[in-house]
């Protein structure tokens, strides 16, 4: 491990974090709200960020895989602790482990709350919370890496460790820092879009901006407890749904799109799935609540928007899914489990994963079948290493092993198996909301602080892909080379 | 495809099932019940079974890996088929459906039952369910080759497509006719002391010999809607708990130990794992269930009972488990993936793979934190060959996708979440009960035919380990070669 490298990115990422932190500050000020909670954290992360940027570390040649991952987890859990300090300094959440969970379930674009009664939470603190979203949604080192000249050319194996997906890497152009830019272009581009769009459904600047932020991160969070169901609004309804979608849909492909190649957006296999998928599942919800809601037009709706919100695992609501008939709940949850696409702001384990399980599961069948026969799994009409198919297989594992460990534990809080389970999935999936007592009108606030401090960690687990957060556990990670 | 092959086995396998039910004729003839529906079953199996032996095939190079999952797959759809003709003919129940699903579960040794009244059945019905349990355990065309002389000498691919477990097939003995006859003489000890020892408890002989029957196929029909809860006897709970536990041991090891190695068993890596795994499970429940009983003895007997039911896949209930905390009820359901051991007559995943799939998980681990390490899995300290761990991954990722997607279908029947996720679980493992309304004390009664069907398949698909069900949906599996 180097640890100079480790220490020094980590003393940026606070600098960075200082400096996003301005955006809050400065809707205190407008609102003419107490800016002493964000003077004080900006403060600390100034002085913190810069004693430990002054650990110097020379070199390209020392940040590789390992001290990637490490940086990246590393820098998620001390930007969620300084996050925090805001809500604890306010008093608008005093727990410490209540407002870490917050800033966690904000950074991971999970969106789910422990809040209950809105109306006690200054304007600047939504803001800051919405705004985690959208900081989290693209990945914190990326944005370091647009912003900042970094003077490690091998900063590859951050952004590997931040992007989502089976097959990583900035395979658009060669440079990591043009990629990273490019990407936030995309990113900041349609966050506008989507603005200016709601700002026409009737929405105040304030509603635009954080309802925006929650989208594009596919992070969830309301600003009232009724969240989106509260505006009422078809139109509203309409455009969050589509830029859900907009938003679970690989990022490269836009800049194809950008290119001119409008092609490769509709003939890309994990779009295809993606779009099929939401598209069959929204028809066989829609018909099963159809006497829920009387009227084919609004059944669509509603599924339409949910299903859109649970696959890319943004996790808003614009009705209580947790009273729908229970095959229309279940699908849901597989809904958060399979994800966005890969690449996308979206969480859990992605489409093109799930492409690539089934790929390997029916070729091994046909080698059962036939022995001698050679047959490579391919994605996008291109062969795929065996790693990667291997790596896919062990991440599922993974995925699913702390799944069901991690849900034997959130049991112990001694609710039902439905909550504790959908639980389990909502966090770990980076979507929000479960069924049971965790629905969309539900809050975690139910949870004790131990259970919340390991729905923290499936969040952290559930963004980064597992393999960075758990190669913290892993001594032989720690030791020096 | 050699259909030759194929049919001239499902004859003979039909033969050996007329052969088999004429225990239950003696049964009906004791008892002085009614004989006919015995009678007219073994009259179309000798039929038909000798009509499909006169398809001869020549030449034993015929048989390959392809036509043993095939054969395998078939016999048992084909011998349950048949099996279920005799609750069909007497009435006691009426519908083929629930005939057939109740047959499958027995030779399947689920244990999920349609019956909420025993008292209207005859004993000789009774009789033949828990025998189909004692017939699936070791399996049936295991017990074939134990008991006739195969032509076939590569009929080693059957033996590997009807045992359990991720490392297949018959090291212990070259010969594939005395590897089962080992097998075989090995299970029928086993029951016969198990037999002496329950008689010793105050059964009758028919409970002595049909709770054996269960317990050996870890399968779990009883005779009354109690069950082992009925008998009320704490000795009684004991030996099947004792005995549940060493039907879901490795039979391979009870050949080492009658070789004089006992080091063998107690050194054995799935075999520690396994009561490793019973031993943390069994304390974790007592003590969460503390509180329903009153005393730790109390608890600790009905916590061991249940465990041992449970990784065994038999099913037996001493207590409404569904009436238990969740984290008991949790780890009850993570226990029912999990399983027994390879080679034991136990369901599910199997320790052994879990084992196999956390060693690839930490070498994966191991690879991102030194990418230039080599390092096998080893299982027993001998390395595995990358194919069984590929097929591992295979196997638990082919798994998980038929739980969660048969799940929503099962959960059309509208039933909550906990009662379709579970019953799905109890199925696919081949448990029996699951939770909510099929727990314990529940009935698999309440489902349509449609979902009954599709958890017949479900056993089906558990019992073989998916790959000869699961290749039954290939057209190029019934291709001619």
């Amino acid at each position: 491990m180097n640890i100079k490298a480790v220490l020094n990115t980590l003393g940026k990422i606070l600098q960075v974090e200082a400096g996003l932190m301005l955006l809050p500050l400065i809707v205190a000020l407008i609102y003419r709200e107490d800016p002493i909670p964000f003077l004080i954290t900006i403060g600390l992360l100034i002085v913190i960020g810069t004693l430990l940027t002054a650990v110097l570390h020379k070199g390209d040649h020392l940040i590789f895989e390992r001290e990637g991952f490490l940086i990246v987890a590393l820098s998620w859990v001390i930007m969620s602790v300084f996050g925090a300090l805001p809500f604890v300094i306010s008093g608008a959440i005093p727990s410490f482990v209540d407002a870490f969970f917050e800033t966690v379930s904000g950074f991971t674009t999970t969106g789910s709350t422990i809040l209950t009664d809105f109306s006690v939470i200054d304007k600047s603190l939504l803001f800051w919370r919405s705004f985690t979203h959208w900081i989290g949604g693209m990945g914190v080192l990326v944005f370091i890496m647009a912003l900042l000249p970094m003077t490690n050319s091998r900063s590859v194996h951050i952004l590997k460790a931040e992007t989502t997906g089976p097959t990583k890497g900035g395979k658009l152009v060669p440079k990591m820092r043009s990629t990273a830019t490019i990407l936030y272009i995309i990113y900041l581009a349609l966050t506008v879009i989507e603005v200016i769009l709601l700002l026409f459904g009737g929405m105040t600047l304030f509603e635009a901006l954080t309802y925006s932020f929650a989208t594009a991160g596919t992070g969830g969070y309301g600003i009232t407890a009724a969240g989106v169901a509260g505006f009422n609004s078809p139109y509203i309804n309409i455009v969050i749904s589509v830029f859900m979608l907009l938003f679970g849909v690989n990022f490269n492909l836009y800049y194809l799109v950008l290119l001119g190649n409008w092609r490769s957006f509709f003939k890309n296999e994990e779009n295809r799935w993606y779009f099929a998928i939401v598209g069959i599942s929204t028809l066989f919800i829609a018909f099963n609540i159809l006497n829920l809601f009387g009227n084919f037009a609004e059944s669509l709706m509603h599924s339409f928007f949910q299903v859109a919100s649970i696959i890319t695992t943004t996790g808003f609501a614009t009705a209580d899914f947790a009273l729908w008939p229970t095959a229309s709940q279940f699908l849901l949850v597989l809904l958060m489990l399979i994800g966005a696409s890969a690449g996308s702001t979206g969480g859990a384990i992605k489409v093109s994963r799930i492409i690539i399980l089934l790929k390997s599961i029916r070729r091994s069948i046909h080698k059962m079948i036939r022995p001698n026969q050679v047959e490579v799994v391919r994605l996008n009409g291109s062969p795929l290493d065996e790693e990667t198919v291997s790596t896919t297989h062990t991440f599922f594992s993974l995925y699913m092993l702390i799944l069901f460990g991690s849900g034997l534990l959130v049991c112990l809080d001694g609710f039902d198996f439905t909550t504790s389970f959908t639980a389990t999935v909502a966090c770990l999936c980076n979507v929000g909301p479960g069924l049971g007592l965790v629905g969309p009108m539900g809050s975690f606030a139910i949870f004790s602080a131990p259970v919340k401090l390991l729905l923290s960690l499936l969040m952290l687990l559930g963004r980064l892909e597992l393999f960075s957060i758990v190669m913290l556990f892993f001594p032989e990670a720690w030791r020096r080379r």
